[in-house]
């Protein structure tokens, strides 16, 4: 069953209080640069740092108290893990977080602080998926999906949600990988023009909506983009992605290095790189927004010393 | 004639659209760290990257119009710069600003950016006001000062109106050094206990209200805080700090520094020097805040990529 705007509003009461309300942030410079108008959802100032809290504190506040007793277990390449960590820790339950050895040690490092039980894999040789299986049913933990479960698309599309209550958006620019938040966000504002934004090589959704089935990427392929490396769409997030996704715009590492410094320059905000892909669509994806009310989710703020030096330097 | 919180409600009017309101932002590990509720009000999302917007607006808005029409000027470190500059775009009028050689990189070219003619001078050398009053005089500009103005005060204080719509502070941290933001926050926020900081070496605030009369700094004294480096506090700004400040709180480059990395890691919020005053002072100032609501104001994130490299190698 596909989540609906009805579970998103719903979703917003469920999470009042544990993920915080962020700014929708305006810039001149963004502005004339673009031609557009523009509102940057600054969702690097979240509760954990990224959009994730969302979805993750809707998932486990929609469990039934004797199944959130017994703890949740989550997989994830980062800000999931530390918004599944933080989400349980408020409900006082317990979690365990299968990551990505090369997770980035920032993200490693908060998901302990956290209290979480972390296990790590490896990316390329392993299934997370099989590891979270056998560790939730041995133990009895309910599993927080990161992006293929009502509640958590749900969940991640409050930003959209909290959008429209400021803002009518002809255009939102939305980072896409699993799927939860672009496809959330297109839920919440059913008037808006979705783009969706990729990893130029990592181009799985783009190929899925091109063929009309549900494309993999090869295991391996990189990107700095490290929250947006998912292998595939889901099966609730791929049928609202095919009906509301206007287009799918590519960007490469290097756009995302140089959003990230335009925003430490001008919109003063940390960006992790898949929290730039956005901004660099929308500076450097050719699309034509002139004249428009432009929305971009900056979806997330978790970024090593080392990236974030490397993204000034560009 | 001191202003008053009459004349800090009446910039907020004037200012309305030109200057933005700032999110005030919570931060799990700012709570944690400090045992404290922690409020940031972010003004390095201010138009102009700093609070300074809001008091060069209220004085541009206060001039009559035939004087406005003549043009502006002011001195300044930077973001005192940048905010008259860009209120004078918004007024249609000319703007003249004066700024010391050694001023960062990033708000010279800022300034420039934005349609102002610069006159630099050496601030160990020249005096900024002679300089200004003689360009003034000669052009018939009007002077926009950057702290010792009723205008100015009150416009700077509406940071501090917003801080007190939204929450009741038992504390509030705030930089200082012409005292222009300080003494508008204190005027604004009247029960309020109000903790000035400054940097450690450039101790005239402290030694001002200890000896009961306006010290100077020293020419030549330096301090990473760029934008805290006036020569002494104004005569309308004084009695205000003398009556409102309870303490001053010195901080050194290095836990400055620090703040920022702090800021970078866990607020998500790019602060300059100046800006992270506040934050150092909150973490590393020794002042008990345990079980206390209190307010940080991160006055602004115009820092140059070599500085902020800096801070996250600390």
């Amino acid at each position: 069953m596909l989540p609906t705007i009805g579970d998103v509003k719903a979703a917003a009461e469920r999470i009042k209080g544990i993920a915080v309300r962020t700014p929708l942030i305006r810039n001149d410079a963004l502005d004339a640069q673009t031609g557009a108008k523009v509102f940057v959802k600054a969702e690097n100032l979240q509760r954990g740092g990224a959009f994730k809290m969302r979805g993750a504190t809707n998932a486990i506040a929609a469990l039934a108290p004797e199944v959130r007793a017994r703890g949740v277990i989550a997989f994830s390449s980062g800000n999931h893990a530390i918004a599944v960590s933080t989400a349980a820790k408020r409900f006082g339950v317990g979690a365990v977080i299968v990551m990505p050895i090369d997770a980035p040690k920032i993200k490693l490092d908060t998901t302990r602080s956290l209290g979480a039980e972390v296990v790590t894999y490896d990316r390329v040789k392993e299934s997370r998926e099989e590891i979270g299986a056998k560790l939730s049913g041995d133990r009895g933990l309910a599993m927080i999906k990161p992006f293929d479960d009502p509640f958590v698309i749900a969940g991640q599309g409050t930003a959209g949600l909290e959008i429209g209550e400021e803002i009518s958006p002809d255009i939102v620019f939305v980072p896409a990988s699993g799927g939860g938040l672009s496809t959330g966000t297109a839920l919440a504002l059913p008037k808006a023009r979705i783009f969706a934004v990729e990893p130029a090589e990592h181009n799985d959704i783009q190929r899925t909506l091109e063929t009309g089935s549900i494309q993999r990427n090869a295991p391996g392929i990189r990107s700095i983009c490290d929250g947006l490396l998912t292998e595939q769409m889901g099966e609730l997030t791929y049928p609202i992605a095919r009906a509301r996704f206007e287009r799918v715009v590519p960007v490469s590492d290097e756009a995302v290095l140089r959003a990230m410094k335009f925003a430490f320059r001008h919109l003063k905000l940390v960006l992790e790189p898949s929290g730039a892909a956005s901004l660099a669509a929308l500076l450097e994806g050719g699309v034509d927004v002139r004249g428009q009310t432009v929305a971009i989710i900056a979806s997330g703020g978790n970024v090593d010393a080392e990236t974030f030096v490397r993204a000034l330097a560009v």
